[in-house]
């Protein structure tokens, strides 16, 4: 058996698959980073989604283990202990969430990343390793074309409609089509009342930064519409992944191209603005989406076996 | 005599003058503002200033008094019951720094306002008052085209850099260009080292935010210079505070324009940038630069008293 592991900020996936493509257990939990949320609960929820894959299983049966990690290759002391309270036998592999990302849309060892999800990043990579990646750099400098830039630049059109609308004398400013959702969102639905700038400002900065990507399904759901302002955003958004994906991708590259990450990983409207970009600039790339995570994990240990084939991919990450 | 006051969040400044334009006392203290530093620090600085202007003058012989104050017309009590404690018999006039602002640059009763300091703001003046703004949302939400935003985009075009440049294997990675600057500026004359990403990053973050404001001069400096990096974001700064002043300026308006803020207030390439597109856009604006602050909250003194002359403001503005 092989065990597949995917520990994100949000969630924690747990995979427990034959050689031969079978599925014998998942599990998932709530976020499980040691790094967003400490030692204790990564503990908790990695620990937890193990034992629930395994349950009823023999842990010493499973051969090899991978464990995507987001934030690279490095796991405090109390995760590397856990793996023999779990009864494991092996000691699961580290890996990125950008090689894992990579290896949950195909199973080339070489090949491009691009995620846009609360930030964005592309990542190149190498016989399945990370070789080098483009921005990453946060919601103060970088992150362009994530949810977090596309709900930032909606407050900030919100914010231009409020300026066009003023001086206004009624009770409570009202705002149509996009800039009127996103005050919805952010102060409610009975409008922005007598200091509609203030109300909007506070609003936005009531919680942390990064949670400005909790309005880009807004954002994404008005440009499926036909929204000219979201949609000149979606439009923005998508210049910026493919600045960000050519620092780390060679011109007319042919080798696959994997999208990850919410704002990704479906048929969104980013989706759609990006995909002539990238036809035109990568006409030979097979361009595909991650999927299943903890099955790429189980996939990549597998591999660690030389048992890593192209059908065994399609069956684990499906 | 007349007294001015123009109180910001890094100095504070005093004028006394006659009505007929002689200067008397002038003083500067500290930043003032109450919203920025406190009722305290606000209450001792302007006292401050108003003692050392009206030192050796009468301060009963104070006819009129206007202050200016960054953030509006609103200020503590505090400051409200420091006039009699100076021995003015008179309470000085409250007015907002955009309305000071505009009247430092043309003693016109209605125009518009461009600044560009640490934060980016228009405003439309009517009869020497406000009538509405654009911008100035904050470092999170807007300021575009400011001190903040420009040292923001700095950044985030060394990050691009170093993105480009990476992997790399020598001791001590060093940037070429407006990056570099950028690079010595926020690490340190002694190079990157080698995790020249995260370098960048936690210097950038090392303190507030609008601090990156810091950085403008560096990026005036490189365009100046003819660095191509720093005048692309010099133009895209030029384009944004266009678009801000469209906001608040009807197109071909022949009003006056007066420019403000550190990154206006004197020859700069930000400066160069805007006037052939100030010119298209408005034709016949005659376009004038902020000048002495607190001679202009003199000059709107002597105003209230009717005695608001051209050659007044020429005199006390200069």
């Amino acid at each position: 058996m092989v065990l597949g592991l995917d520990v994100g900020g949000t969630s924690t996936r747990a995979l427990v698959a034959t050689l031969d493509g079978r599925i014998l257990g998942t599990a998932h939990g709530a976020g499980g980073n040691p790094v967003a949320h400490g030692a204790e609960v990564a503990v908790r929820e990695i620990g937890g989604a193990v034992r629930a894959a395994l349950a009823g299983l023999d842990p010493a049966g499973v051969a090899a283990g991978v464990i995507g990690l987001a934030g690279g290759s490095l796991a405090p002391p109390e995760v590397l202990a856990l793996w023999p309270a779990t009864g494991l036998t092996v000691t699961p592999r580290l890996v990125g969430d950008a090689e894992l990302a990579h290896a949950a849309g195909t199973a080339a060892a070489d090949g491009t990343l691009l995620l846009s999800g609360t930030g964005a990043i592309a990542a190149e990579i190498r016989d399945h390793a990370l070789r080098r990646t483009a921005d990453g750099h946060g919601w103060l400098l970088g992150d362009r074309g994530s949810g977090f830039w596309l709900g930032r630049e909606a407050v900030a059109a919100a914010l231009t409609a409020v300026d066009r609308a003023l001086p206004f004398d009624g009770p409570s400013l009202r705002l149509p089509g996009l800039a009127g959702a996103i005050a919805d969102a952010l102060v409610g639905p009975d409008g922005l009342g007598r200091e509609p700038r203030s109300a909007l400002i506070a609003a936005a900065h009531a919680e942390a930064p990064a949670r400005l990507a909790r309005l880009a399904p807004i954002v994404l759901d008005h440009a499926a519409a036909g929204d000219p302002v979201a949609l000149a955003l979606v439009d923005r958004a998508a210049d910026h992944l493919i600045a960000t994906l050519a620092l780390v991708r060679e011109p007319d590259s042919p080798l696959p191209l994997v999208l990850a990450g919410g704002l990704l990983a479906s048929q969104t409207p980013l989706v759609a603005h990006l995909r002539p970009r990238l036809a035109a600039r990568w006409p030979d790339a097979v361009v595909s989406t991650a999927r299943n995570g903890a099955g790429a994990a189980a996939w990549l240990a597998a591999r660690d076996l030389g048992r890593g084939t192209e059908e065994l991919h399609r069956l684990l990450t499906a």
